[in-house]
């Protein structure tokens, strides 16, 4: 554990807010401001925070800032297809070496997330404002570390309901349910590589999420938890001769193997 | 549970037994003759077994084929390459819709499981024709069904050593010792949309061992287990509205969210 | 996989059937009676099933009888207490051989069920008549086969709620929503030695849910799933010597050691 | 995530270290006192470290210490029936309050593991001062962090092999091969309740293991990992009345109930 800053960049696809006037008035610097000074406030000198957005020269995640990045975190909803696979590539492979991932909310149907999971990440959706409960199902994980009580509540939000098309996670944190009758798994882990990706449903462009004291809390919680840590592994994938530990002296496909083989 | 015969495609590169002599020896018709024959052994009518190999038409494995395959076993080493993007693809899309797959040795490496586990799949290997002792720490899990003992042994095996960068398994059924050093998680499960996947390690072009009498019935529950099964959800992803359960009328971002948004 | 008959022991407490007014329009024979008759509904030769009850000797439970169980199913609510201490070790140690538990409502406060889990399995309750829907979150499981679409509803049901203090579940099947507000992690599986154990919530003596259909297929699916199965391992936990393979020869706690020690 | 010290006990049966004149050169103030001095070395200020020893009154763990215990390093081996039972069942209340609660090597079968794990919790053994190859399976796990390479060797151990009656870990994140030919998942992870739980099996009495710099960057490691966190929920179980939502009214066992039972 290293007690140099954790380097964050946020990225943001950055579009509702241009050309939409309810999103404006909620996240007027972008969602991407908001989230930054969400991480800011929760952990302070622990923090660096860059953000990033759509269109920057090359999604603004050039080799040179991802190799500068401990943990992104990424907000897409609109544009996923405008994303270059260039981009999605190099975000997969520094996810392999270490760099943790937050997926936030839409983020769930980019093409980054997706390739992760390798599944469709689909899911059933209503925007009807209606109220999210998000309840607390492994109290003891770090990153609903300083949480108060079985739940938390929001009062209007956009529903994510399952079926939610994800591989099993290796930890299922949050479950919310939503007033219209449904559940879903709104905070999980994975772990791809040396990475550790969260996945947390709550936060919308029309809905001031990013301001509610305890999703601020779970996202800076995740900043921490994703953040680069481990053993020093790089995955070489070689042939290991000689052998660490002696072999009898065998030929391949000897006597032995050919009367295994007429059994 | 359906009393419908599974229907099993298995898929084999069929390289080296045609260019080397070593291999022919053993596998004179092809690694995936001596599959399919011990998938009938273990499984008698319970199974309808086909073969499809690279040479083939679209790879052997076009819409209608994979169509009518519940369970897919894969046998691949030389030339991962070689499988079009397109087969790559319109397997992916059917695991997700339930087909069973059964990554099979050196397919570690090949693109539709790298594909689907969305990492490296690097292990550390060596040919030496070592001794290779399968534990099973899974003891009731069906895919070591009438196994008897704690552990079987192979006499001599290429090596596949950890670390093997794949993501956490939902379930690790065996796990190998090796002769010259190293452990590996030679049987694990993964899940992604509604197929199941099942790697498994021991076999190998130079070694007899899908002669071995452990490692076919290991294949053949692994069959079973694989076949589609489940509840009959398709995966819509699409907008419910109206809600399941009545919503309490609001307007969108109304007055107490941007209480909420002040605070 | 054998062909014989799954042996199935239906345990009823059978406490509120003869107490309480209501219970008994619903289960006038008890609701192991209408479990009983909803496991060889849906298994029909494939079940042989009986049932034992709380006031039988021994609880019902003799070594004989568990002997000749392969899946037991559990029901109790009014008078955990009054299981015997003898008869929750008999059958802990029969579940860790292999046996099936199903785990029913109420049986979460059991003395086995909690013995098992070694947590409190508290969880947060209430009595309203309202409604429950039943989501399916791990639509490949063979335990919810033959289900049709994303959820089930039952409209009347008591509230089982989170927090649930139970050890992580090896898998989580369904999740439930509750009109009042809160969600449950309804069906979930771990094991334990051998067995496999099924915790299923649905189901409460003022509430005719084992009528349901999809209640029952569920409970006939936990049978199958349950049912003894694996490798022969029967756990020796012995010294094993000589070694399976050569040791290089050694002097315990020799120089090197010592060398090591000094450091 | 609190910055104040973590408050770690090394609990030590002692008796080896009396009794047995090769356990006395090599741990001769005890096995407590040199995991302590691990502990505090790789620690610093972030602990408090105490020890407690099975001849003090109460065990060394009344429910004073206990109270003042963030994390519980567990030694035992010969003695594991003279730790009274009220001890055993204080310390599992304590780890569901959420003290962490590291067993090392041979606490496997102490009567407070196999209480937490709820199976045998036996193993195969071997003492013929045998190599051990500690391989890291989960490298971006914050237990091993900062370890280097793909595994680490001891030179000479005791050997526990599989088949290891466990539950299914939480995590897998180093597998042991040994000389003789055994595997064991020699580092586990395991939650009750809010308690944390890590098993790690390298160190015995006649093996100077806990100076070997990899095992004891594991234990403190482990001491941070387990440390208490999360959210404050205390596990109330209680009645929900009345319900955070509204529930439609209805009648229990209403007319439509009944019809749903003539079915």
């Amino acid at each position: 554990m290293t007690d140099k800053p954790i380097r964050v960049t946020v990225w943001n696809e950055f579009i509702h807010e241009r050309t939409c006037e309810s999103t404006r008035m909620i996240y007027p610097d972008g969602i991407h401001a908001v989230l930054s000074a969400a991480i800011r406030e929760q952990l302070g000198a622990a923090v660096e925070v860059r953000t990033a957005t759509l269109d920057q020269p090359e999604n603004g995640l050039t080799a040179e800032i991802l190799a500068r990045t401990d943990v992104l975190a990424w907000w897409g909803h609109a544009a996923h297809d405008q994303v270059s696979d260039a981009v999605v590539e190099r975000v997969h492979q520094r996810v392999l070496e270490g760099m943790g991932f937050l997926a936030l909310h839409s983020t769930h149907a980019s093409k980054i997330f997706r390739r992760m999971m390798a599944t469709s990440c689909m899911l059933r959706w209503r925007e009807a404002a209606e109220k999210e409960r998000v309840w607390i199902v492994d109290p003891s994980h770090p990153i609903v570390d300083g949480l108060e009580g079985e739940f938390f509540e929001l009062p209007q939000v956009e529903m994510y309901g399952e079926f939610f098309d994800i591989p099993r996670p290796d930890e299922l944190i949050t479950i919310s349910w939503f007033e219209g009758g449904e559940v879903f798994r709104s905070g999980c882990t994975f772990r791809r590589g040396k990475g550790k990706i969260f996945y947390f449903s709550p936060g919308h462009e029309a809905f001031p999420l990013y301001y509610d004291a305890n999703v601020r809390k779970i996202i800076a919680n995740a900043v921490r938890w994703a953040a680069p840590r481990g053993s020093s592994y790089v995955g070489d994938g070689r042939n290991i001769e000689p052998s660490l530990s002696p072999i009898a002296a065998k030929h391949v496909v000897d006597e032995s193997l050919h009367a295994h083989l007429k059994k």
